[in-house]
């Protein structure tokens, strides 16, 4: 046949690695999947009855591009009883999830030739958006010292140009579960406001923290028309991965070009289920309450037993859902991945897919029933407690 | 405020002429809403069960980035039966809304500088899909002769050039609901095969037809391996317009691409969602066929009404729900569509909002009971009747 004739940037677009390890697995007998980003608890009964009710409601027609108001006056509510700070509706746009809140930004922001400063190692598919754009993704890793994650604010800044619109920044991250702090995010904060920068804060972990209530946002301390837009997502909090619903908080100049955004990409968000995100956001905090106790157990659960092997070294996360494991002479993490997979039928990610910073690291999500994270340990300990 | 700094071609977006009559529109008492293109009837009983039986089987979580296999599986079974072809698995993508379908393939094709040459009247926001990857919509305007609309298919052909990357076809039409006759198909696959130029089929309107069973499709006439990409959705012919839900058939050497542009704009569909499409195809036909009756009984309402107005020039639709009407003596349509609003509380869309040849148009959409149309029609009558 001929070749198709697509754009080149898309040709080079990558492959998820955390993808394809997990297809070597497909319909494995006895497998442990702690590879993808997701709890393996299915939505609470309460949003999935909202949806029902939705449904009954026949709420199945097109809404408003920005989103239906019960939810954008919700979102609104949600902000200002967790982050204790100003919030109007027209800061709020509801997109079809976290992921898709990134690429209409990235649309909105980034010519070809421009570049989004990213700090890594980062869940990969946000630096494929701007590529899509024709933009660069430039790099700041984190460095691992005495245990922690540390960001160095003023290699950040020195990676910026006058094409840099953005500066990425995922706190809880994933795969590290590093959490920015607040100190951090006001250096960082004055130096775009003098540049004219963009700030795109990915905060879909911000209630995924073990150690406060909620992790520090750069909407905490920005003001309402500084060039800040926090992202967040349904998926993690609340176990809705499958749904696909989020939102977008901008300044207000931005409300109507991100609902042209959103008509030119999805009209709006599925219409039954943004009436069951409002009960997510208004019932959901015992929820999100209880989830965070149990994988705050799962952690050290994890943690502990990660850390007492011989080839592995670990910062135990403040936050996410993540165990991001260095492993003593590991050179290629997707060949040991695999290894893994194929001995032990645990799964998990290759840290080479969060960036090049990630090479000789595993992240494993512990997110799972504790029976299932002991299972995995017992079955990986010959390996990664090797003397 | 600083002002933000957003791409130009961003800050240039027009906003929808529809939704801006709407949005005068919006709260007055008595309205008969008519602008949108969509039908008053809520989505069917047994699709909005087949959501809610997913939501119990707890499928809440990510799945492929092409969609789930048993809606994947539905969608070959039901393009061999519509269409009498041979499909597999691997030419469909499932999306999130047929617009949806469109800017994923624009991300696919489109560089900035290439154009895509489109036929219209159309849709708009189609052409706003490119200008977001930075290129170029070219329009070729259907002409109105003797109550038909015509394509000059030299004229198309002569549009390109060596930046073209793909022609649009919304055949049937939105807004003229002409219908693309086979021949002229066969006549435009050839040009692209020699040329290497895509043809994207905008088919959302295939069963909405009043004189055969399905409207002609490229798809029909390719092979497998032409540059054609068809775009489908759920939302005119099942009434699931706030569903979001859509299909690509593509080539097989687009499966990874596509499956990637998923990944990195939305992850996939609501999970649940798939699954109810799955029982719309499997058992929706039944349902399809009645609409399509009351469609075609509301068609010839409207069209026979409408044509007896002194002020009135139509061409009676082949196929999709609307009615796309000449008045003499309207220069501009948007003031018009206002004009009517007011005085009738019956809301038209603007024929500029489908690009310059539209000007002097109004669309209606017939897809609403027969007692509101026949209101809205009394309503109009002394200003569409006039001497």
């Amino acid at each position: 046949m001929q070749a198709a004739p697509i754009r080149e940037l898309i040709n080079r677009l990558p492959s998820s690695q955390i993808r394809d390890v997990s297809e070597i697995g497909l319909g494995m007998p006895g497998l442990i999947p702690l590879w993808f980003g997701e709890s393996d608890e299915p939505t609470p009964d309460f949003i999935k009855q909202a949806a029902i009710d939705s449904l009954g409601r026949n709420e199945t027609f097109y809404v408003s591009n920005n989103g239906v108001p019960p939810l954008r006056e919700e979102i609104v509510r949600y902000m200002r009883r967790i982050y204790d700070i100003p919030m109007e509706v027209d800061r709020i746009t509801v997109t079809a999830s976290g992921m898709h809140a990134i690429i209409l930004t990235m649309q909105a922001l980034v010519d070809p030739g421009d570049n989004v400063v990213v700090v890594g190692p980062v869940w990969p598919n946000l630096r494929e958006t701007v590529h899509i754009m024709g933009g660069e993704a430039r790099d700041l890793y984190l460095t691992e010292e005495h245990g922690r994650w540390q960001l160095d604010v003023q290699a950040l800044c020195d990676l910026c140009d006058d094409r840099t619109k953005a500066i990425f920044v995922n706190s809880p991250g994933n795969p590290t579960g590093w959490m920015m702090k607040a100190e951090e995010q006001k250096e960082i904060l004055e130096f775009c406001r003098k540049r004219g920068i963009w700030i795109l804060c990915d905060d879909v972990y911000a209630r995924i923290v073990y150690d406060r209530h909620h992790a520090p946002s750069f909407i905490e301390i920005a003001e309402p028309d500084d060039l800040v837009i926090a992202i967040n997502s349904f998926s993690k909090s609340w176990s809705m991965t499958g749904w696909r619903l989020g939102w977008i908080t901008a300044p207000a100049a931005l409300e109507e070009i991100l609902a042209k955004l959103n008509e030119f990409n999805i009209a709006a968000p599925t219409t039954f289920v943004q009436h069951a995100g409002v009960v997510a956001l208004r019932d959901g905090d015992p929820y999100v309450e209880d989830l965070v106790q149990r994988l705050h157990r799962r952690r050290d659960l994890v943690c502990q037993r990660l850390s007492s092997f011989r080839r592995v070294r670990l910062a135990v996360p403040d936050a996410a859902f993540y165990a991001f494991v260095a492993v003593e002479g590991v050179e290629n993490s997707y060949d040991f991945a695999v290894e893994i997979l194929k001995k032990t039928k645990v799964g998990l990610a290759p840290g080479s897919a969060f960036g090049p910073s990630g090479e000789g690291y595993l992240r494993l999500c512990f997110a799972s029933s504790d029976d299932s994270l002991r299972t995995a340990l017992d079955r990986m300990e010959p390996i990664l407690d090797a003397g």
